[in-house]
């Protein structure tokens, strides 16, 4: 008989910023997979009746596998990711392999809605996604920087508010900065960014900048970085984008 | 001596989608102000002990400015929204209010992020939202109708998959109609979309579709409306989005 699997959003960091559903989930467990740092980010809803699963940065597929391998021989899994599991996580390389089993060998698979890196860094800032806004990842390890830097120009035409996921590394250091030009070539150099690192974690930080004056040195792969559109303003320490707009963009 | 302001997304409806920090923000609310619909979806929260005050619907600004007056002076107060405070809900209005005022009647004001519908809806219907994606309101009560046009439009085209949040309404009929003919321009009849109404409610719906085959009056404004690019793929009941990419969009 098949087990089940819950591929599990976390969150941004802070336990109070977890989902009860979340938390069932993963206390439910009888395995839970997950990349080091978030297994430790659940750590008080693990117990010794578990058994836990780290994995190494990158070995994503791998921990894929080995989830739904569990919970195809019977086990209940979850599988955690920090965010939500949906965004830039564990969902889309779980449900890949789950639908790749004959349908005897195929554990239910459930995805538990968290948080995202967007909205809960949006929340420290004010409120700077408050009309439509795009996710885009600026890291080049899962598609060319070429496709990148297309979508990115479209946006930044586009006038949406922006949030940039996996912004900076150690090993992608300047892709920041030459999204900063793009972004420089469609929008005003007034127009505010907000840099979020280490959400509801120990550490956070918070930095208001400008498009302008963005300096990339500041940002590392904790990072989430929101840009405004032309309807976002700043009020003191807040980023606020309009809700109303007025005319096409 | 002022009070403070808790901007509260109460997630997608059901309380197990409620993060702890939102809950807790509710209970400590002296004051809890919010559209009706949305304080019946805490109702398990407050008490006697508390001044509840409901709003009706479309009157945002007028429980914007309720909520600030009341922090200003003295209460501590939740203004609720469903999903997300700070996408398309109340944390712009309320921070633009507060902004406002003077420096000695402003009360502290915290944003309270939530499971916002993109990514509720996503989960159930897997991982369509796994990479890129845009979050777009078709509502055009904010915004003239040809600068939400002209925004899908550029959108369409930069194959992001799409949340199109305020789909449809009896007073907004034809909107979806037109949207779904903007984005057959620019991508196949064939595009996976997932419908998903009164996600973690009662009388939840998820609906497999395509671009082409489409029936806007199966939607309601209680939907999200989720649109795939080129990399989703339906796998049975699932829509996923590979989280990999190989060509320029």
């Amino acid at each position: 008989m098949t087990g089940s699997l819950d591929v599990v959003g976390l969150g941004p960091g802070a336990p109070a910023h977890r989902t009860r559903a979340a938390e069932d989930a993963v206390r439910a467990a009888e395995v839970v997979i997950g990349y080091r740092s978030y297994l430790e980010q659940c750590a008080d809803l693990t117990g010794a009746h578990q058994v836990l699963v780290p994995g190494g940065m990158g070995a994503e597929q791998e921990r894929a596998d080995d989830a739904v391998h569990a919970a195809s021989c019977g086990s209940r899994v979850a599988l955690v990711s920090s965010g939500d599991a949906g965004v830039y996580g564990m969902a889309s390389l779980a449900l890949s392999v789950a639908a790749a089993l004959p349908p005897d060998q195929r554990p239910a698979v459930h995805v538990v809605p968290g948080v995202t890196a967007a909205t809960a860094g949006a929340a420290l800032l004010g409120a700077p996604l408050a009309r439509d806004f795009a996710c885009l990842t600026l890291s080049d390890l899962l598609a060319p920087w070429d496709a990148v830097e297309a979508r990115l120009r479209a946006l930044a035409a586009t006038d949406l508010a922006l949030a940039l996921y996996n912004p900076r590394s150690s090993g992608r250091p300047w892709q920041l900065g030459r999204a900063r030009e793009i972004l420089c070539e469609h929008r005003s150099g007034d127009t505010p960014v907000g840099l979020v690192a280490d959400a509801g974690r120990d550490g956070e930080r918070v930095t208001l900048s400008t498009l302008g004056s963005l300096d990339p040195s500041m940002v590392d792969m904790r990072s989430v970085v929101i840009v405004g559109s032309a309807a976002t303003a700043r009020f003191g320490d807040w980023l606020v984008t309009a809700r109303a707009a007025e005319a096409a963009s």
